[in-house]
């Protein structure tokens, strides 16, 4: 395998995944993965005027939705695939869904990590017996890093998000959500889930393609991390500054990949900003209201919801809570604004 | 109205609710309080050796079950009795179910709440729209303050726990759990409820009666408040020594009610008692792997699981998480361990 680092979708990028692609991955992680509840809150309607169904992927597998991708791939490799082994390159929760997905199906795993991953990402990632490599996020490339490492160990390199099985694993949310959200009431308008490198919008996209087409996707990324938004607005693949910074350590892709980006450009509405301090204030209201731990990363979609950027009231909105994996001081410098 | 300090039941003390109360309360609760789900975590299973189910009443309408009776209660008074209004004395979980059933129907309310009560349950309780009466819970009478009051305004006294309104709403809890346990893969073995007063597990134990009889029911208490424990050993109601202290502030009763220890002697299967180090650690457990914002008497029933005084290995386990109303410090404190 071989990265696409161009910023035009070349004759090497593979085809986008199918409906037929995610219905498959479901069929796989059915009694694997968690069907995460879609909660609601009355108050949290009240205030937005809204009816507002919240997606808690903080309560999967991992603490997050990557174990979906990750499962669905390494659940397909063959016996010596996986004796090979698996290398993944991530900031914490691909790297929890691999190593959780690889100790299920008993393969070995190395996970190419930043040095400032936050702990308790380490921590989880070797509890599941995955062996941690770190690097520099802002020095080294993880891609050369992870696929120097994959070759040496003949293992097979495990995408964060630019991938057809990962997309199609992270689209199950999207099954789910659709139809979670006919069960209680009828389909939603609005659909806010954040984007990183753009794996679980395009997952979720394909799936409400099929089952809700006329629902209104945005992606939602940190401010300085919004390459999908301008990438949306452009019509081609744009990067981001390299010296941006944000606390939202899940999302910081340095611009849309390829595979997603293909699907994200005819999928989406548009895609949504907020600032590091909107994500905070969404985090201690997660915690005080929701009573919910909800990681920087995983509460941008609350966020653009909570601070009006999404135009929510007299609507049914989904929100994707992607991921609860924090660390407690980072949780509580959060809370304690 | 008139209290009932006895030791032993009295010939003043109500009846307790029948199952046909709990039914009935569920009807009346339809569409103002939340279905809460019964998560499961693959992690935890793991961990415990069993299959461990988890009633998330912390994502409950006001953040605890304590909704469930007060509305219950408060949503059958007559025009005029609403009118006059509701009184009521909390530590601050039965204070926000009331202040919301209250507002909900249109009644005025006032609440007598300990002057060290969190300041979340305060403030959310005077959010909700009630008047908040402080008294000092270690030098005044909580009941005598409200029964005061009550007749000054004559209004109605909502009492939090041994009143058989109250416990046939808590039961709509029980009769969810053992619904949605059913759903899931079949009846649980035990089922862990925490207890203050009693109106929780014993309104839980009434719906399991009917619906689930062989499940073996235990209240949990903290270390200090092990009134239930005790008085299910003698057979008879005992009290707290009054200088016993827990930061479980929720499950802070002096002794058992008269209608709900009537209904617990008779269909729990025994108490289990747990320090506050490991309610603490309870805590830190749920903020860490199942990301939910647990306060501290919610955690009680989690506790006795993940230290081992509820034996739960090759068995079906029910927990219920009854609240996650908490201050951002004591939070704090509790998962930096």
């Amino acid at each position: 395998m071989t990265s696409s680092p161009a910023s035009t979708k070349s004759a090497a990028t593979p085809e986008p995944p199918r409906f037929a692609d995610i219905e498959a991955a479901a069929e796989r992680l059915a009694g694997q993965a968690v069907l995460t509840p879609l909660l609601e809150f009355p108050v949290l309607n009240e205030r937005l005027g809204a009816r507002v169904l919240l997606k808690a992927e903080t309560l999967q597998r991992t603490g997050s939705f990557k174990f979906r991708g990750a499962y669905n791939t390494i659940s397909r490799l063959s016996e010596a695939a996986r004796r090979a082994g698996i290398v993944a390159y991530s900031s914490g929760n691909h790297a929890q869904g691999v190593a959780a997905a690889a100790a299920l199906v008993g393969a070995p795993a190395t996970i190419v990590m930043p040095a400032d991953a936050p702990a308790i990402k380490m921590q989880n990632t070797r509890d599941y017996g995955a062996e941690v490599v770190v690097y520099d996020r802002y020095g080294e490339s993880r891609e050369q890093v992870a696929e120097k490492l994959a070759a040496e160990r003949r293992a097979t390199l495990v995408r964060p998000y630019d991938d057809p099985d990962i997309i199609a694993g992270q689209g199950t949310c999207g099954l789910e959500i659709a139809r979670q959200a006919e069960h209680q009431g009828g389909a939603v308008d609005l659909l806010l889930v954040c984007c990183g490198g753009g794996g679980l919008v395009s997952g979720i996209a394909l799936a409400f393609g099929e089952l809700s087409p006329a629902t209104e996707i945005f992606a939602v990324e940190p401010a300085g991390f919004d390459d999908t938004a301008r990438s949306l607005a452009a019509g081609e693949r744009l990067g981001n500054d390299p010296e941006a910074r944000s606390f939202c350590d899940a999302l910081l892709a340095a611009r849309p990949g390829a595979v997603t980006f293909e699907i994200n450009r005819q999928r989406l509405a548009g895609g949504l900003v907020v600032s590091d301090a909107e994500v905070a204030q969404a985090m201690a209201f997660a915690f005080r209201v929701l009573k919910l731990v909800v990681e920087p990363g995983g509460a941008v979609a609350l966020a653009a919801l909570l601070s009006g950027k999404a135009r929510a009231r007299g609507k049914r909105v989904g929100v994707v809570l992607s991921g609860g994996n924090v660390d407690p001081e980072t949780f509580c410098a959060a809370i304690g604004r």
